[in-house]
């Protein structure tokens, strides 16, 4: 037995292995590459993809899982290779329903895709990705068709990231949320505007970079272990459990765009970078579904890197980096802009508040494109309506609305979003948790010390890769299923005291 | 026919692909990747070596080449597709004899190889890599051995790079052109040394760069195609015909390090740059041996790149670039500056004179190394005699001395260093016929125009790509096999002129 599951996980690292490389071919697309490289780029990712794909669909794989079933199931649920045979079996089933030519056909789009979506954003011109977007659209429903029986044809796409989730399930929390979200919103807007004009002076890129680097290196990133580049659309990606990357982008004249979205990948980052090493090579060691990703990177962005303690340690710091820029501003005033809730165009740079409106938003939308009740061409047009009625604010253009987000324009349409807001749940949720046991915790922060929060996270979290699908993991970590209550309790409170607010 | 055509083609791309992927991560590895990611990256870069070599050696590849050969047959010897199908069974048959499990092995035992030797030669620790190059020794006699029936067992590890090569003709063209250089280094070092201290200010590393990018752009370099980086060992690499980038090291004490480092890999890659675009995804599109290859970079790193006329144009420019360092200093001074001939201790830097004694003198260890006549403990000391004996210097230390070189530490021992002297020869008789041809390129040159010796390299190298063998190469080029004859007369010319010298 013991030789059969040493042949599984042979398989199972080539599977990895070449999946990682075409992690180092993205990551080389999305910041070095020259624009000649594309056309072979996209050819070499379909190829790492396909072959992953075969490799994890081929007989032997089949044949072993089912041999070392038995085994699986003489040990505990949690023990290391009943995770990973179980796992295994799950990325097997699902893989074998799509055929590899599919599999290669969809990378290669939308490699293809992505470089075009770099050119047309700024350009404004979503006429030139349209057509394409269509063919994203095609292909998403033809591998929702590959898994007949969804009760919605998002499921499948849904599953890909946020494995178990239904549409069904996803809309009902989305409408409590929403429902608790709203009177938050308006009692905010009816307080006065907040002065945020000091954080749209100049601030340097190289020192927004080092200040960034320095405060990372605070939360726990080990940049032996991995390092940070510019990129259009920030992202975390990881090589191996030892080569952890993250991007970010800077904007000199808005601090908090490069500084908010490198605390956000370097949450991430934590996670990938504190698995146990000896689930390197193997499926186990990553992160277990999109939402429970960003429910860590959403942690350090906002829970912890816009919290009141965070600022009192780090503010006089920051200060120090940005004399000519910050010294007239007291804390108060910083710590509140970087707080303002005002309803926006762009997602990424939305506040605690309003965020999720922006992901709800683009969840029905996919759900209407693929449902067929929305056409492809009328997507720009359905997307400012939305943003005018669910946030009050009109894109100006394309390029700040609808070829915002990266998303469309290099995966499925479908499954790509709901991970955002599941995220946001799951952060509020873990985090009462964390603070439940270690009460001590904001005290930490306010000085500067984040690593009881790190252990609780690695002990609860980070160490259990993807054993545990996101149902089971905030089940055995909160006790319970997930719920909007914590989210909610977290900003009607740190908001009521930003704003001053009777909501009671 | 075409059918089985297209079939052949779809493995080779894969191959291609394969290949140009795993030269991805090794360019990340020389490039930006962290120190801990090396592990992964090894195993994944052997994963590529691998399945390249699977997909090259499958029973379909052998099968579409024995029945397309007559095909091939009924076409002209240089037409593409009969060009294609020769090549590719030169590939197949130079694999099949080499189990793919030996080259994973030696694909990850070079990867690992390549980082410690990264950290063993600044800490100036031959010890640290002692075993490990023994290692690559007994894998470079195994692969040898692969190939039974060789007259010495260099030669099939010379073969890899420079096909066709054997020891015995690589070892009588040495002992002629030794027996030309000789008298020429001696002839020289009787006169007095060159005044060079100027070129030993303070070049910072931005400003160096840019002139080097400038005049790279004007021999005709895409950057829209290409990019470059910093390395510790520059290197020029290809991820299809669209990006092909190179690397550099800047040394700011030292203005020729940099510049003319750029310069030679710049000559690899128009090379690369400049194939047919229908060549796109084929064995065909590469350099055909290392000798050739070679031949480019040097003649646009020394036949142009230091040649009077060049600099008749480039001075009053790098003049411009370092006005401090360089307005007090007359063309003529830093013309003869930049061509001193001095027996050194680093092969990158050495002069176009003398550089051929450190090829020869790694050539002669390899083969003993391979003969079993020298031990890898007795290397260092069996280096410092040869560099004492042939160039009359002695390396202070291995950093300097037996680590200098990249090469044995991230590929076979034997057959790596011969191609840098051939390239020299090669060069000056490309040259040679390059000015029958068109005897105004020299005037060309000497106001910055390269457009018509590119369009002759173009023309009658780069075009082919690896169409023909270097003997074919050579013999279509300049009607006859390659001679020492031309790379000596250049050199007489060109250095009884700086050093006024009278050798007849």
């Amino acid at each position: 037995m013991e030789d059969k599951l040493q042949q599984l996980k042979q398989h199972l690292m080539e599977v990895e292995d070449l999946e990682r490389t075409s992690n180092v071919l993205a990551w080389d697309q999305a910041t070095y590459m020259p624009p000649g490289g594309n056309a072979a780029r996209a050819r070499q990712m379909a190829l790492m993809d396909r072959l992953a794909h075969e490799k994890l669909t081929s007989a032997p794989v089949g044949k072993l899982l089912d041999e070392l079933q038995p085994y699986a199931e003489s040990l505990p649920y949690d023990a290391d290779d009943a995770s990973l045979i179980r796992l295994a079996r799950r990325h097997f089933e699902r893989a074998i329903k799509v055929p590899a030519a599919f599999i290669a056909r969809q990378a290669e789009h939308h490699a293809m895709l992505y470089d075009l979506w770099a050119r047309a954003r700024p350009a404004n011109d979503f006429a030139a990705v349209q057509p394409h977007l269509q063919t994203s659209l095609d292909l998403s429903r033809q591998y929702a068709d590959y898994f007949p029986g969804y009760a919605h044809i998002a499921d499948p796409l849904i599953d890909r990231n946020d494995e178990g989730m239904r549409t069904e399930t996803v809309r009902a929390i989305f409408a409590d949320l929403r429902a608790a979200l709203m009177p938050l919103v308006q009692a905010i807007q009816a307080k006065g505007p907040v002065e945020t004009r000091f954080l749209r002076q100049h601030y340097p890129e190289a020192v927004q970079w080092q200040f960034g680097r320095a405060v990372i290196e605070y939360y726990g990133y080990d940049f032996a272990r991995g390092r940070q580049d510019k990129t259009h659309h920030p992202f975390m990606i990881k090589f191996s459990g030892d080569d952890v990357r993250i991007t970010t982008r800077f904007d000199e004249h808005d601090l908090g765009d490069g500084l908010f979205s490198t605390l956000h990948e370097a949450g991430h980052a934590l996670y990938e970078q504190n698995m146990p090493p000896h689930f390197e090579g193997l499926p186990l060691n990553t992160g277990t579904s999109a939402g429970i990703h960003e429910s860590q990177s959403r942690l350090w962005e906002n829970i912890v890197g816009r919290s009141r303690g965070f600022w009192d340690f780090f503010y006089p710091n920051l200060q120090a980096y940005f004399p000519d820029q910050l010294n007239g501003v007291p804390m108060e005033a910083f710590y509140a802009a970087i707080n303002e809730v005002k309803p926006s165009l762009i997602r990424v740079d939305a506040d605690e508040v309003t965020y999720n409106l922006h992901v709800m938003l683009r969840f029905d939308l996919e759900l209407q494109l693929l449902e067929g009740t929305l056409e492809i061409k009328d997507l720009p047009e359905a997307w400012n309506a939305r943003y005018e009625s669910d946030l009050g604010v009109t894109p100006p253009d394309d390029r700040d609305g609808v070829l915002q987000d990266v998303h469309w324009y290099t995966e499925t349409v479908g499954g790509n979003f709901q991970g955002y807001t599941l995220g946001n749940l799951f952060s509020a949720q873990f985090y009462e948790a964390a603070l439940a046991t270690y009460p001590e915790i904001p005290g930490e922060i306010a000085v500067g010390k984040f690593g009881l929060l790190r252990y609780w996270l690695t002990n609860n979290i980070y160490r259990h890769g993807s054993k545990f699908t996101a149902d089971e993991l905030v089940q055995r970590v909160t006790g319970g299923p997930l719920r909007v209550a914590p989210l909610v309790n977290y900003l009607r409170e740190k908001y009521s005291a930003l704003y001053d607010l009777d909501l009671n």
